[in-house]
């Protein structure tokens, strides 16, 4: 199936029949996540698999009230890294190095660059905000793999972070929620948007060609 | 080739070697971001397709000095919509009905749920954000669909978003850039990222798995 045939059989299902998504698609899914590109390559965002059933039946009580939190299999919590983001850039210049075998020192120039762009963010939470962007492209990159494996992938943006955050222990890990994704298959017969007319922008309205 | 695949052999190539991107190719990844879904299936952004290498030139010269600039074949700019969103989402309700078939009045609930959220953001630039990171989901989707069909994608947030505006002649259009994307073939010879070894976080320090 192409991606584009893909992208039109999947919509953001509301309603999930309860299946297991099997083992090595999520895995092919999750690691699609973790290849997907970042600015600088700095990856300033991680990955939350939630699997327990109860867990996700608290996630859903507390602090994500949609059906597919407990309906699905599986939950994908995208999570920034709340931490000093110059001391994550030495981490990814050191891990750089040891991936490529080459001196940190041949790096400094790099590591430079990318702590001048961090600094002229002007505030952490600019640079947060920077990293939720780095974990939306991830979430595009995941939902468009889940779409090619048939599996049902919800983005959800509506939900309690900060509660989710102290249900998971998200905030002594450094990590901040900032988009979650449900997995699993939709249930054609209790959802209601299940078969609806998927709706975009019109080409027209959507893509202006300056030659 | 998988898309997992894809992903590996993609990288930002930072030199390009000047090669046309056929047009069927490039109409395959433009759909794949018009397909990309959004909060809401809003879709607060556009997609603005520079072709002309004369025009590409003088935005290498002044808004973006990145060289995949004008060695790629075709550059993608990603636009937010710099516009009331509530009347975004009336717009967005009309075009919901009209493709569904339904009367608009069915989607009122719909509406003001929607409209709620945007007014719980609590300023247009809180909102721009928000639809920023929407495009970004789009950007994650186009290059997913590049990777496939084997084009170089190089996404760039280097660049003087106000200066390009104003070349592109954005803001008449109440569009505002947020990321740019080239397109082309990667000159291997010539970048010096070419064949090097990808850097990722190592699993165990991407995913966390809660059970």
């Amino acid at each position: 199936m192409s991606l584009n045939d893909a992208l039109h059989w999947r919509y953001a299902a509301k309603r999930l029949n309860g299946e297991q998504v099997p083992e090595e698609t999520l895995e092919r899914i999750m690691e699609a996540a973790r290849l997907a590109p970042s600015s600088f390559g700095l990856h300033p965002w991680s990955l939350v698999h939630v699997r327990s059933q109860d867990l996700r039946a608290r996630l859903h009580e507390d602090a994500a009230p949609q059906p597919q939190v407990i309906e699905g299999s599986d939950l994908l919590v995208f999570a920034v890294h709340d931490r000093d983001f110059k001391a994550q850039v030495d981490e990814h210049v050191a891990h750089m190095a040891h991936t490529r075998g080459v001196e940190e020192s041949s790096l400094d120039g790099f590591r430079d660059m990318v702590k001048g762009v961090m600094d002229q963010k002007g505030s952490h939470e600019a640079c947060l905000e920077w990293a939720a962007r780095q974990a939306y492209i991830g979430m595009g990159v995941a939902l468009s793999a889940a779409a090619l494996e048939k599996v049902d992938a919800s983005p959800m943006e509506g939900f309690y972070p900060d509660r989710l955050d102290k249900a998971l222990g998200l905030r002594e890990k450094g990590l901040k929620s900032v988009v979650i994704m449900a997995l699993g298959y939709r249930d054609t017969e209790r959802d209601p948007g299940a078969g609806r007319a998927k709706v975009r922008r019109d080409r027209e309205d959507f893509i202006y060609t300056i030659e």
